[in-house]
């Protein structure tokens, strides 16, 4: 009799999967930690797949060969990427998030782990199934969301500095114009942060003029890095142009008012419609 | 006949239970969801109960009454807490990790998804019966660690920035001297960050003379909040009396050799047995 029941087995594998997204764990590991037969294994992963699937949690790739294994993919589905950023853009329009200068207060929403774990989901569904080595982003707010996203990609984090630290060895540190109010300003990476010749996605919080973006674009050249995404959780509608060509928001910000900074922000994959 | 086998049930209930920790599920949501009898989704969570537990994986609370639930409590196993905290030594005490200057190079480690999401799920089990409001953290390194802390815990982070922005309405900045260059460096936090009289835990990646802890323990008393806890992920052994009085390191770190910068690194919580 073996060890534990298919039940067991099958809520066990999934609690396994669901917290190594994106990450090939073998049969053999789950044959050798249940103590159970690879063809049970094999069943209790078509009983997962089927449990994943149905119910729109992800999907469940096998590998196969001698070190196959399974996967759990967490791409969300349409229905509830939709719904989820719909429900960001209500949260964010409250008129009370308006503060002195137009600016939009939005630093709670990005920090709160749930959210910001939803989000970084929806962004790593982009690139699930291209190789990429890195996730990069830039301090400080786009930190929460560049992370989770890392996470369910299964890479390592990047994040460049405003100023080079000595607690970060060799640093590469670059000048870039900050799109929003032309000032010169700095960014720094250590030289070990990144191996040469990686590809890498850049994600962020904010993009206006696409200043910040270049600037880390530019980072990358020194590291011979290929960029094969950018990822930015607000876009401003306007400037229209952007420094940077091709970029993916989530949610568009387009300013109704100058003077009140009153906005109407809506996901970008809406209008595609 | 019901609409999802058990088998499928259990499977889904670990999923969203697992995608949620430390939060109450009321039957209710399942039971709509599975459209199945609540007496089922009872006995569905007798048996998540025992597959979480025996595996050692967390643990699973149920709340009785009306508006009943049940919650994961994602503590870690002792011996998989030990051996994983054995692990993040030996790859912190790699020789190529130390820089000019004797500093050590950690970056790459406390950037890694799955590696800070473990490190976040060990601070978080410290607290996790506890009422507190936000965790609260310093940028930047030690973001990564306090994100995972506050999703485990499922509470909203809080960031200090070293600079106010005008993005963050109005801020409070205060000075404080960095311990370890005595130096006096400012902080500032917005004040739409957190409700007055609020419980927090602080966490950041590491710790020498506590100058910044200390600050952030006065940037607390601003906001008429009670610090209930203090945890990094890495402190020096030397100086042996901080600024703060109480805190929890997971890692110490001891310096061998003052001139080459070499180190011993061990769990705080090993030189207890």
């Amino acid at each position: 009799m073996e060890k534990y029941k298919r039940n067991e087995r099958i809520g066990a594998i999934i609690k396994i999967l669901a917290d190594n997204p994106n990450k090939v764990i073998t049969y053999n590991f789950f044959s050798e930690k249940f103590s159970a037969a690879k063809s049970s294994i094999s069943e209790d992963v078509l009983v997962v797949k089927k449990i994943i699937e149905n119910l729109e949690m992800g999907k469940i790739e096998t590998v196969a060969g001698a070190a196959g294994g399974v996967k759990y993919v967490p791409v969300m589905s349409i229905e509830d990427t939709e719904m989820f950023l719909e429900e960001v853009c209500r949260k964010l329009m409250d008129k009370e998030r308006i503060i002195p200068g137009g600016f939009l207060y939005y630093t709670d929403i990005i920090y709160m782990p749930d959210i910001v774990d939803k989000l970084g989901r929806i962004i790593a569904s982009r690139y699930l199934h291209e190789k990429i080595d890195y996730v990069v982003t830039m301090e400080t707010k786009g930190i929460p969301v560049a992370l989770m996203t890392a996470k369910y990609l299964n890479l390592p984090l990047v994040i460049v500095r405003r100023q080079s630290k000595v607690t970060e060895g060799t640093t590469v540190t670059i000048n870039y114009v900050s799109g929003s109010s032309s000032k010169i300003s700095t960014m720094s990476l250590s030289k070990r942060a990144m191996k040469k010749g990686a590809k890498v996605v850049v994600v962020d919080d904010f993009m206006k003029g696409g200043g910040t973006a270049m600037g880390i674009v530019n980072m990358m050249m020194e590291f011979e890095a290929e960029v094969k995404g950018i990822s930015v959780l607000l876009a401003m509608k306007d400037p229209e142009k952007k420094l940077v060509e091709k970029f993916h928001p989530l949610l568009m910000i387009e300013r109704l008012d100058p003077m009140d900074g009153e906005v109407n922000i809506y996901p970008f994959d809406r209008i595609k419609k």
